[in-house]
């Protein structure tokens, strides 16, 4: 059932002991949600955590050092930027048919709870956790303003994306106004690069594949590359930023080699590719300018298909540039 | 003479026939704020035309295409965003000593115009031009819209620079609601490379040197370089970001081999140290968290002289991480 913001607080309201799931492989959107929704939930006196399939990175210590974690037996169970239930990962799959509410922003949600507070204009759920705050006329203290900025910032990549509204701005402005150092959180959350990261692009940069007068371009990490670079989970994430840079792309492919025989395929498009639709046939999904999927096969393999897959795609949309 | 913002208005209100000039070496807010101003005055019913020592670069056309060069002997002149004559250039310079209102954000303007409307406040001086425009009553339409975010969103770094306030985001909000596709501007103005960019940045990471316990970085960008990748002027600016990206970096420098035996410096520092002192020592200056300055010597001997220079900077200020 979908619920109105005013609904969605009434319930928060009412509930008791609160375990707040967060999605696995978690980034800065679904961790700052979630921790936001923790600090509002203690300060408003109930009981609450925060359990995710994976752990959290250590660059979001901002935010997880002074969260404090407390074991009870959970009466309701809230799960925030949650899509669909195979995002709860291994750990929470359990809690997939008892969940009361989920606070979620993507369009593609399976409306898997028995209440869902979906905003589909929101550009990150943490927009969605500072409409609560208002509604609940909860204050805006620094450490709500550093989570919900976590978000804001994690899903618009620093307000640049289509995403970004008049609305998430001046929300923005909002948050600065606490005097959080925006700036240091902007280059932890998406400018600093470790060195193995560094050395990683380097190698990356050599697998650059283009197709279609270069409206698609493929780009390959191997396990090899990993294991070079010393490269973390946290390095290879950022890498599927690389091939939006490039001018004139239509359609970035990165693929990662997975241990299992298996190719992790990133997808990121810009315009008039919508990428969901193109992971949705391999079993993935995400959203209009930013999906995945799964494919089983060698990188060379995994080319191929995905030349086929992407044909119609780029075939149909010619760009006037 | 500083003035007021009504003062500054009530100058420009008065002038006919004004020739606007912006820095050499353009970039976005002297190119949006140029234009801005430009589309105010002809508004206004007076004949404008804006000059530049260099062309703009066709990345802007956005809002190059537009503008209509109208030829006129001037009766004002205007300079925006310049803190010193020698931005100029050598073809504007013959205008240094007549020029009657400077509209800037440079804490180091050294005040060489008849009337100065400095804002050190001011993220982007393409801020001011949208104060400008307030006070003028004029209103805020698609094409103003492009020109000031152009300029906001150069100088900030797409809003995630320590010079990014709560003002500046609510006034990117009003711009957006304009319906301009900001995203598109984002991506042209920040993340787009040439492969030619991909192939510098391939070669120049190879030059990383890192000291202080990775506190400082050193990259060159050597003649060699730059011919063998094909990369242009505004592939070698983008290069200036790269030792920003660097986790735990405190100060990074680019060293820039030209032809006449000197190498020109770009400073761009994060926690604590004064970019612009720094290069000031070198006859050159500039912001807080970025600076230039140009040596005389080879890549090499250049090094060498910047270790000596920027170890009091460094020795001086102990990160805590």
């Amino acid at each position: 059932m979908r619920v109105t913001i005013a609904q969605a607080c009434e319930q928060l309201r009412s509930m008791e002991d609160v375990l707040i799931l967060t999605h696995q492989s978690p980034d800065g959107d679904t961790i700052g949600s979630g921790l936001g929704l923790w600090h509002i939930l203690t300060k408003l006196g109930k009981r609450a955590r925060v359990e995710c399939a994976d752990p959290f990175s250590a660059k979001y210590s901002f935010i997880t050092d002074d969260y404090v974690h407390e074991e009870f037996s959970h009466k309701h169970i809230v799960c925030v930027d949650i899509a669909d239930t195979p995002l709860l990962g291994k750990a929470l799959e359990k809690y997939k048919d008892s969940i009361d509410l989920c606070i979620d922003h993507h369009p593609s949600n399976t409306h898997f709870a028995k209440a869902l507070y979906l905003d589909e204009k929101a550009a990150a759920t943490a927009e969605m956790i500072m409409d609560i705050a208002r509604e609940l006329q909860f204050p805006l203290d620094t450490y709500l303003a550093k989570c919900v900025y976590t978000g804001m910032v994690t899903d618009t990549g620093c307000f640049r994306y289509g995403n970004t509204t008049p609305k998430l701005l001046r929300m923005a402005a909002d948050v600065l106004e606490t005097g959080i150092e925006a700036f240091v959180l902007n280059r932890i959350l998406l400018e600093e690069k470790s060195p193995q990261r560094m050395q990683l692009d380097k190698l990356v940069l050599d697998t650059l594949d283009f197709y279609y007068n270069n409206r698609l371009v493929m780009i390959s990490v191997t396990r090899d590359m990993i294991e070079q670079s010393g490269a973390s989970e946290d390095d290879l994430d950022g890498v599927t930023m690389l091939t939006r840079q490039i001018a004139g792309i239509q359609l970035g492919l990165i693929l990662r080699e997975k241990e299992d025989g298996t190719v992790r395929v990133s997808a990121r498009s810009t315009y008039g590719i919508n990428a969901s639709q193109l992971c949705a046939a391999f079993g993935g999904g995400g959203h209009r300018g930013a999906a995945g999927c799964t494919i089983r096969g060698s990188i060379e393999q995994v080319k191929q298909i995905l030349l086929q897959a992407t044909a119609p795609y780029l075939e149909r949309t010619a760009k006037s540039s």
